[in-house]
């Protein structure tokens, strides 16, 4: 039995909701159960200096989290003067996922950065960062397209993603917090709405796992994702 | 006319909404208009080293704003590798006025901790970020309490904070971001539930103000933080 | 009585030396009792970037303590990697004080930056700051004027500052540190030669203040602030 | 053709030399080709912190490249003040390789930090690293243990990596700068003497990859690390 | 002909005043011609960590320019975040000259932190400082020893220093800004009162120098300490 | 005798081979003794803002030691956030002393930056690090010849260092780490092959020393450093 009672393939209740900022170009609060991450997409005219003259434009990703997200209150990042390395491999991880399916030429040469901020944490907030911010860049490209800034939407698919684990010897998906911890195995994948591998991330917390493990992980998450994309689809509609 | 078209004495709307975050011992999102400001308190058994052997706790308070927050995206100060001037003004000012209504020796040698995070911001996140903490402030003593943590409750008082301003020349409350670049001179009013006042800080943007101007900002004042006391009791009622 | 065995209304004295320092193109040594600032202007001929077309130059200070100026060793900030936040604040309020009184277009896109570097501190840096660097800042011009770098006097009026606090519940004047420590309330206000309030920044520290308590402050300042004024026409007669 | 022009399942000439440095408790020079990185492996009798009361100790790693290991010189990370996100995600994996196959509980509450620095840099240096970071803590082990320092060998097993990738649409093995430049699809696996794996890191350069391509990469993975695990054999001969 | 018209052998005018600032325990202000350095030494009753329980004490010191001390303004180092290599430099050979003179172990577990804080600099500001150091260790030794701190003079010798340098091929004393700015070679001399060498740093800035012309210089500067000593010897008496 | 067993003028074995880094233009793997420093000299087509516009350019050096190059382990300074006072001081000296030798003229508006990262550390790793950074820096310029980068080679002559201290009361050269840590003084000198001094740093680390001391450090030196201009003759023969 999982901590949470779920069943191995039953995540939790996930919502997207559009436009939360204000000022943001693109915006979505998302939640896996009781994980929420407002992620808000900002276009900025200016892109990074290395892509001046090659046409080209850029997306980028930050993540935090605020300081009483988390069980015990955690320590601001800027405190300590800088990100900590757990925060910036979050956040490439995002940025990476998210240029995978966007054609950066048909950005021009301008930057949308998309901030991922956790507002509550209980596992899984890169993931539900990832299939959030999909969706305040899809508001975002919106926005750039109804003024013209853009004529062709640069999105070329959906991304999404989802946590899988194992939990006393048994593969399950979208770990909580308490199944995280317990976990010998934690896995992170994501992927486009046509099936597509854009990244795995696959850890032994315990002892070693076999190719049959990770091939139980992959299919689990594989349903995982396309239930992400269809919530995609009706928040964007 | 104010931009807001609010008369000179009329605030905005204010909210204010507790147990919005599930693991703090006290929250409160408070919203000023279109101004929203999340403040956690927490718990930290350990005091500042400096209280060791005193008997007496702490009160302190961070604040910092998501990055799009604002209208215009603003860097992340772990960026820069420190919080800025103004965040630390700001966080100093909102850790005075609390204590000024706390009874530390109550609270024995612990530290409560109020993060106050921007979540929008459309002028006077200050002072709603001092409302929104004692709400938090409040909640976390509740807790404590009930805990038998604490026998006494250390607040002492209500405190609230509402900015006034000149504006063309005349007097107004509770200014927005229009407003407030507009105002010739900028004032906060850190004010108890008593009519006691903790903090005065008024600033000519433009020409000097007189005594009689700084006078009329104290009246509008006053009775807006009677007004901000009075959400507050009905908040934790 | 006060620990300084003063009047209520009775300031240390106060002196303003001009040209202290040999390279700085203005300069005064202010002291105010045991408190002593060297206040040192300097020409920058490139201003700060965001300024650049706009024809206006800008003001603004540092401001630091010797390590030995205070009654204990206090560590140099270059070794915590930062300006404090009470370095950021006193620093913020000189700049605004002294360009609350300056033509910014009178400049040209110039900067000029007052250092204040404290030598001995007793009380009432921040305030002998901001009268110590508008001599400076005056003998500054002066020097610009005869070179003819510039042909108008950008400084439309004094500035100076004067602390007032209430000690054992009385209002009194120019507190030293021993007064400052013990002070319930404690009032930093920056005047012009004119009259007018730059700014009020009243602060209770212990139990909040009265608005009868702030107008006596605030009486007590105006005449400060005259009696400041009065000094710095001699010093740069 | 692979621009190595090596086989698709073949890798580079490895060695593996022991004892390279005189005065760390273990080390090896590790060469993959033209990559080649020095592991010290130095025993601290002060663990972390966190760990003291529990009985167990801790491994971990940093890693770094000299600024001229690269094509191009790179800057030092010192001067910029901070180990960028990259050397952070590459420190971090390698650490948790090498606990993955490590009895905390065997070492007592003492740290061992491996260094891992990279000499020259042609591809493959976090694989490289783990691969002889191994061999640098066997040999540290086997000093603490001939010291009684410890009675059992807290290794439980080999650990070693390898990268592979998609080249031109084919798995490829163990790839150099110039083909991982131009790969579509790079993915790190980390593997147990026992076949197990510890850590699988794939990742989309260009079009997603599929289940196939994955289940390729790591097939090449398994030989490859199985060949890595018989030169650690020899080289603790 | 010297730029500063002063025979080769001749140095400015040297003034040591003690006793300069009110609340340190020993403090000195030294001028060389227009070098003018604030000299603050201040006993801290905790050494450094690693002394602890060695019965010994430490004397160390810091360095640092006013911004307008120059004839440009220099920046703060406070906000580049870290001491400059060449105020590192500065203030390593201030505190080892000074060590160099005292006995450690007549100190006790204690600290003595020596500032020097240059209000002018026209060249020689390190010489100044370890000259002007010694008169405020002594006065703090002094200070100690009134009030039993300790019982034995910890200072064994005086030590002062002086610059020469090769000038358009001849070696002069003392060199101001303008003397320094264009000499081949620089050095710098740290000796004691009873003759000794304390060290020694001579650079060539042009072409390298002779032992014939080391020699030169080392017999001015046995000269000019020995004029410091007696000025020092004034300053105490 | 000393703690190595060597004459009082007897250098360790002195080795310098040249190549041994793939990428970098020069390189320079040199030891004295069992101090062993890599020395990697990088062309940057770009050099320092500050000389755009002169037709000159600029040398300059990098040195850093891998933390387990020492006897115990040495934390990285990356980890700290800045190069330490004794690494600035040593890269500054590396610095120096190849300009002295080099027409910064002739090799145009260019940077060479000499890296050397200390492997292993048995003393004297700044002056290893000059002598090799020379040889590297011969290398790289013999690299910018041979692609007509430039036409005339910009070394003047040859630059090598040497430390010698006193030991027991006597002089000796090419000190090690034991010897070190027990002279009473350390120097070092820097001088080129026609035997001109470019840099002389004499430290009394016990008793101050006298000029016949120095005198004698001096004469070692000489030799020393002509026996290292042999082997830098030698390595690039």
């Amino acid at each position: 039995m999982r901590p949470s009672k779920r069943a191995p393939d039953e995540m939790r209740p996930v919502t997207l909701e559009r436009g939360v900022v204000r000022y943001a170009e693109g915006s979505c609060m998302v939640t896996f159960g009781e994980t929420k991450v407002l992620c808000a997409a900002s276009l900025e005219e200016r892109g990074p200096g290395w892509l001046r003259g090659t046409g080209k434009g850029w997306v980028t990703a930050e993540y935090a989290m605020l300081p009483r997200a988390t069980h015990e209150r955690t320590r601001r990042e800027v405190n300590s003067g800088k990100p900590s390395g757990r925060t910036q491999e979050i956040q490439r991880l995002i940025g990476r996922s998210l240029r995978a399916v966007v054609d950066l030429h048909a950005i021009g040469e301008r930057q949308i950065v998309v901030d991922c901020d956790v507002i509550q944490a209980d596992g899984g907030t890169r993931t539900a960062s990832i299939t959030g911010a999909w969706v305040a860049l899809h508001e975002c490209f919106a926005w750039m397209m109804k003024r013209s800034i853009i004529s062709v939407n640069p999105l070329r698919d959906h991304v999404a993603a989802i946590s899988c684990g194992i939990h006393q010897g048994k593969p399950v998906i979208d770990l909580d917090y308490a199944e995280d911890s317990a976990a010998e195995t934690d896995a992170n994948f994501v992927m486009t709405g046509s099936g597509g591998i854009v990244e795995v991330q696959g850890t032994a917390e315990g002892k070693p796992f076999s190719e049959e493990e990770l091939l139980g992980l992959l299919r689990l998450a594989k349903a995982g994702v396309a239930n992400l994309v269809e919530k995609q689809k009706q928040a964007i509609a």
